[in-house]
């Protein structure tokens, strides 16, 4: 069935409409922050508050940085490895990143009067990220634009009851960020089953150098993980707990991983789709848990389990979930995000219970609710999920034909006289 | 016409000769700065003056780096997208830039002295590397370092009279840095007017992974623009909103370069050009006025503009300068760092000139002094520009003939078993 | 003659055994901190000894950071140049340094308290993959796992002989990890020594594209190497000017490299095994000096010899190393890491022997120590090197025959349909 992927009108509308209505809200419900505001500068002198070297800006910027460069760079490359999709993957990434961060300072602002409103916003984005590794190669821009407006504002209500009602703890996002994100990709993606992929399938794997660049996500995500889990801790030896953990349990992921890939290879080969992916699970699986005592060796343990388990769900899980629940997971973000997320949110859950009353407060039931708030995002990101498919699947949006997928022709102008262009399919027998 | 393009004699010379200059002025002139002198900590001790944690080192490292990645990565990078420049792009990128760093922290020092001198050079190589986008693939290596030479000295001593003596303010460096760089860069290739370029043309576009390459370069630069733009504001509230106001203007230029390069497409496809270059024009637009109470929607507005300019700079305004003017513009750093430039430093007048007295001091006319600068910035490009292109021209610094640009196999060994050296060019029609 | 490269078993087991162990081991010996353990807290309250914002966190991190890209992308893009063994390239350097810092945190926790555990253990796994870089091609995944058990100790061990006992200065590990590193890894390849390895010469080149891969780790190990060189000095003006004499050292071996390069081609073109080698052999030349008091142009004139005598292996000592002294140095860690880490011992015991007595302590003699301490990291290479060779020379470890090396194929996953596989080897004539 051809489809009409002209996206002349519907693409810059879109972002035109969404860009002046950041501008309106923004002039309406944006403020600089005291710290970043000269009006400030005589009362702060008056009251004595803070000097100046004390802003903020130098105990999280070094931090944020690194967290914008996992969503940018990371999530971006990381869903390179695709022959043929490596510009709307770098591409569509940045765009619907672009949008979101916008987007996430004010929603979040209208929810909660959070300190470092940027990192905020790139995690709220990351979880937009993830759910696009998903959909990779088979949405069109618009849908991810649609998709990160209703998304970022789904995990901003999510994480207001988590950390604001039921005060869960989450500091890296195992819950928030990557169990919400994966089941909400997972769910969108299953709505926008696509019967006849299989014709997408030729261009559905990687050529050398596009693994190369995927591998320059994975270690940009591997190397500032620790400044993830770590950005919006507390001050001081939670922050400092936070990085060393995820360090921990990232190093410890590398080795299953790779012990995983080659066990399972009749040839004892390695695959390069785990070592991009389930040696970041490590990070994932400690989300919740990394500014909590959990011990260094506690944090090795994490790693050694998620690394081993995103590696056999890569081999097993990914096509059962395709063939029989028709779930089709372009990154295996269910591998990546989705089972380790769900582990580290129990891993934090047991963590807290077994906490010292007087490191974490009075109320031994902390194990609880962290319990209740990995349940309610994972319903959230189903409700959530299906809502959104559904929109999605409106014809309109520019959506390509299954056999078209994966392939950058349809929304980029690749040159014509790119002599790799015809890669990977033949043209001529004689 | 055949040109000697050996430099075997040529490179090595003037390398050494400015190598062992800079070893010489090194040892006259520069000295450890006080915060990086071993012999000043008794004396502190004595005075008093400020314990080792509070060594500036702390507060202007983290963004010294970024600012160096975007400078060596980022522009290295950027610069790549050609299918057979891409050593060029990086290499010689890597050169100019080791030499100009080393050039500006002595002639920065004779002119003013500046607290954070690496940033300032760094800064200073810049608006070199800017230049060079216009010249990527024509020029020599010699050619280069000559340019260098030269334009890192009049980038100074234009500073110096906007800051030191108009007190204009210029944080960015909208004015200063991407102005001057960018005019001064479009005279030197109005200057060396290349008759017959399009024998070369099949070279000047991209191939598949070319551009993937280059998308690195523009998401360094543009994730660390932030850190560009407040690396030498005041510490304190001034450099917090510095960062955050390039951030939301960034933003904002992703969103409308999508949307313009879509719109200006007759099947709405995306054209990378657009994506790696207009992205980061709302950094460059928002330089001058970053650390100023633009406010965040001000900020997000004047991203808003440039994208959209910048975009269609590119679509329609590059063709006319290239056809009518002469001006061979290989990456449009007219289109990114030339008219969001400008745009800046008019941006930059008019928040100054509406400010509050009280917070840019008394005088209601420092929106004229920045006008004045800005035109100053262009009349020293202008005119920096013609003297150097003139020297340029000479026919002895290497350059290779017009049918030989964006070819890396000018001053490159490259294998000569690369199986992909012929890409495009095929030579056999059997 | 064929071997069994089939790892299916040994790897897994390997890893897996490893990776259990270190749980335990840090489960008996890593504690956490106090600056990142929270049952510190009130303890620290009561003592009044430092408030959250002064924790080491800050001052270290974003210096750890960058040793952590210098290590992971870094090195591992710097081995990406062969045509045929990127994955090899950045996924071993992967496993080796993730396996490596948990097995050098608790090496070095056993052996002194450094302050800084976490970039130690990068520094001594830095000194891994330059002895990889000797050997990248023709080593097995459980070979490098192996090497690594024992490099880290042995590294563990000199270093604390010369830190600890002898009272060296060796800031940036011109000693312990450049020397000791390349020196390790050149003994390791010696005895390896492989008799048919021309019959995988053709696959010991670059392509056009994996040249560029490599100036990835090459630009991020140029930028980040003040980092290094700084990341452990102490606090204030030491740090400071171990990062400014690094810079400048740096920036001249750029010159140098280039003018070298050009100067040893007939035709005077540039050859990248330079460019993405050469240039940064400032950085390894200044390691021991760079928190001296150099002076910014003695960093400048270290630079500059390091970068000339680093292109002049390359050109003349390593095909010597090769054919007479049967080293195959892989990557040439020779020209980088071991002449400019003896020059930079050398450098070291001179600028500390000329120091003014008030500066580095009483003793005039810290001269003679420090070249003691240099022949004591050679001494150590050599005679571990010889035992971690002889080890690594048993058959059974999965290594590929002469005629397989240099190519992913033996110990990856790559893709049958991928376009560029046979690259390089023409299979019709017709």
């Amino acid at each position: 069935m051809a489809r009409n992927t002209n996206l002349r009108w519907r693409l810059p509308l879109i972002c035109l409409l969404l860009q002046v209505t950041m501008v309106v809200l923004f002039g309406v419900f944006v403020r600089y922050h005291p710290d970043a505001d000269a009006s400030w500068r005589e009362e702060k002198k008056r009251k004595n508050i803070s000097s100046d070297l004390e802003n903020e800006f130098y105990y999280r910027y070094p931090s944020f940085q690194d967290v914008h460069v996992m969503v940018f760079v990371g999530f971006g490359f990381l869903m390179t490895f695709l022959q043929r999709y490596g510009f709307g993957a770098v591409g569509f990434n940045f765009l619907l990143a672009a949008f979101g961060i916008q987007w996430a300072v004010l929603v979040q602002g209208w929810f909660h009067h959070l300190d470092s409103h940027l990192i905020n916003a790139d995690f709220c984005v990351a979880s937009v990220c993830v759910a696009f590794g998903a959909l990779l190669g088979k949405v069109s821009p618009v849908q991810l634009l649609i998709m990160t407006l209703f998304q970022v504002t789904l995990f901003t209500v999510n994480e207001y009851i988590l950390l604001d009602l039921l005060e869960v703890k989450d500091a890296g996002g195992s819950m928030t960020i990557h169990t919400f994100g994966a089941y909400f990709g997972l769910t969108v993606t299953w709505i926008l089953y696509r019967r006849n992929l299989e014709q997408s399938k030729q261009r559905q794997t990687s050529v050398y150098h596009s693994d190369l660049f995927a591998m320059i996500g994975t270690l940009f995500l591997w190397m500032y993980w620790p400044s993830f889990n770590s950005a919006i801790s507390s001050h001081g030896d939670a922050q400092h707990r936070a990085a060393l953990n995820t360090y921990c349990s990232l190093a410890a992921s590398v080795l299953t991983s790779v012990a995983l890939s080659s066990a399972l290879h009749k040839k004892g080969k390695l695959d390069m789709v785990h070592i991009q992916n389930a040696t970041l699970a490590g990070g994932v699986g400690v989300g919740t848990a990394a500014e909590m005592m959990l011990t260094p060796y506690g944090a090795l343990i994490v790693g050694f389990f998620c690394g081993s388990i995103s590696t056999l769900g890569f081999m097993f899980l990914s096509p059962f979930l395709e063939s029989r629940l028709r779930i089709q997971d372009t990154c295996g973000i269910h591998n990546l995000h989705g089972i380790p997320g769900v582990l580290g949110g129990i891993v934090g859950a047991v963590t807290a219970a077994f906490a010292r009353p007087d490191i974490y407060g009075q109320h031994g039931s902390q194990g609880k609710f962290q319990m209740f708030g990995l349940l309610l995002s994972l319903a959230m990101a189903l409700v959530g999920g299906i809502m959104v498919g559904l929109i999605l699947r409106l014809p309109f949006w520019g959506q390509a034909a299954d056999e078209n997928c994966f392939d950058d022709e349809v929304y980029w102008e690749v040159s014509s006289t790119d002599p790799s262009r015809d890669s990977g399919t033949p043209t001529h027998t004689a």
